[in-house]
């Protein structure tokens, strides 16, 4: 008999699922549309329609022992989503609830984020330390935080929020009605704003002159920054201080033994990775410095999301 | 049989010592100078000697379960004292071995701040809290961070260094080497620094005028505001918002279900708390407005370094 944890990864575009087992392959890995559904009753409904069919792709004998859910918002104590800003359904949605009543084991959700967090503490980098920080640099900034061994949810559980610690008053307006937030820096479209900012300040000898707003993209730069565009250099420059100057912080709260990244703008590799860490050093106070690896996520071209939401069930079995 | 944790407290000046029982009552309390002695070795004889004549206080039969131990820079992996600058023994001191060959018994180490936040979880407010943080407000800003119910050393067993997180670029030198970290501007002299700059910029109607840089004290200041003195209010709004606006960050990391504050300047009340809470709330990522309670230690008026200090071991017996 063999025992999957069904992982499922909800974004505001589409939702990833994937059978997991205990060594961390995923079997009838699927994707399925999350914003064609007007309700969380009738996305529920599809999903687990897609889970059946794609079920059946499993070889017998198996069972199914438990389901773990990365979601936007999502409150690992209470088992909901709430008040997700890029999800159609508002309001409080008790969703660990809803799924119980489809499959009858243990269902549990967190953000997608912390679930990353799990996944490299279970299956990745993370496996043999009990105190790191996850950060996920997509459309957003996502981080996860493992303390003694153990995920960050917090009181209220919805723990990890690094993507919005202040970093200029009156700054940049963030999604989630704060201003200066460091997502609206260190993110895909952070770095996007930055390079504006900087063209307006100085465009000379910058091929990014030639992109609106809309087509500008975090590749773009990247690929700019490769052949040494004087505006995309500086742009990684400075979302690396930005990011390396919080993380000091979060270093002297936490004193983690490593910060791993993962995503898009993690793929920039050193031109993201050495300012950030120059800044992190320069900022971090002395006891310390040179302590702290920055280090790409071990598991950056695997399904992280669909992973760590099953690694919320297999952690668990396996304490 | 009654059993004993000998609670000690480390301070620059003097050391405190307590022989604690399980409910959190201190005994044969004393206080040894620490500053007289220039090696740790020579300081450490005085000490134990001052305990075994504590000892006679108490009544017979009893046993002494374990020593615990608040010291700054603390490393409670280690159980040595490092680097601390305000200590006259330089260099990494194996004080919990040393102190093993006079009492064979557990003895655990760790900071002051560290030691506090367990005191306040094992006898204060923290009680039925897994997760809080512990602000200690006096010569400098020390916390104390509980996470599901543990307290946070980190990898390296320096973790929870809020006083160290960066407020201003190149703002005011900091005892730890670095440039405008928090505790420059909230604590006890952090204070006094600000009411300097405040007279600078417009003395108009303070007697604050009155003082000397060396004379002034934060109970001057509070005595000040009291009366309504515009310089020594105004001192503490800025304070509190420089405070609040860094635990907004702290929140969105953490999700604590409580801050408590302890030491002197905490001592200030309204003065100070109203501003931190105002400036919090300001600052704080949307879904943690007005969760998060900031209130005074329950343990204000007791020796709570010594009851902190004996709660290292008296925590790890329960567990």
């Amino acid at each position: 008999m063999k025992d999957y944890v069904i992982g499922i990864d909800i974004g505001g575009t589409f939702t990833k699922t994937g059978f997991v087992d205990r060594d961390g392959n995923i079997f009838a890995e699927n994707s399925t549309p999350t914003d064609k559904f007007d309700s969380a009753d009738v996305y529920l409904y599809n999903l687990v329609k897609e889970l059946k069919k794609a079920e059946e792709q499993l070889e017998e004998p198996y069972r199914i022992v438990g389901i773990g859910i990365g979601a936007p918002n999502g409150n690992y104590h209470k088992g909901t989503i709430e008040q997700a800003t890029n999800l159609k359904w508002k309001g409080i949605v008790p969703f660990a609830d809803m799924m119980k009543e489809h499959y009858n084991v243990p269902v549990k959700l967190t953000n997608d984020a912390n679930a990353a967090a799990l996944g490299e503490k279970v299956y990745g980098g993370g496996k043999n330390m009990n105190d790191f920080v996850m950060i996920t640099l997509g459309t957003g900034l996502g981080s996860g935080i493992i303390v003694n061994g153990s995920l960050v949810y917090g009181h209220d559980g919805f723990g990890g929020e690094q993507g919005h610690v202040g970093v200029i008053e009156n700054g940049r307006q963030c999604g989630c009605g704060n201003k200066g937030c460091l997502e609206t820096y260190v993110s895909a479209p952070g770095i996007k704003r930055t390079v504006f900012e900087l063209l307006a300040a100085n465009s000379q000898g910058s091929e990014l002159v030639n992109y609106t707003f809309d087509e500008l993209d975090s590749e773009i730069i990247y690929n700019a920054a490769v052949k040494g565009d004087p505006v995309a250099l500086e742009a990684f420059e400075q979302t690396g201080k930005t990011l390396g100057k919080k993380l000091a912080d979060t270093v002297a709260l936490l004193s983690p033994e490593a910060i791993f990244f993962f995503g898009g703008l993690a793929k920039a590799g050193d031109f993201i990775f050495k300012p950030t860490k120059k800044w992190m050093e320069h900022y971090v106070m002395g006891i310390f410095k040179n302590k702290v690896k920055l280090i790409p996520s071990q598991l950056m071209d695997k399904n992280v999301a669909v992973l760590g939401a099953s690694a919320l069930i297999w952690n668990e079995l396996d304490h």
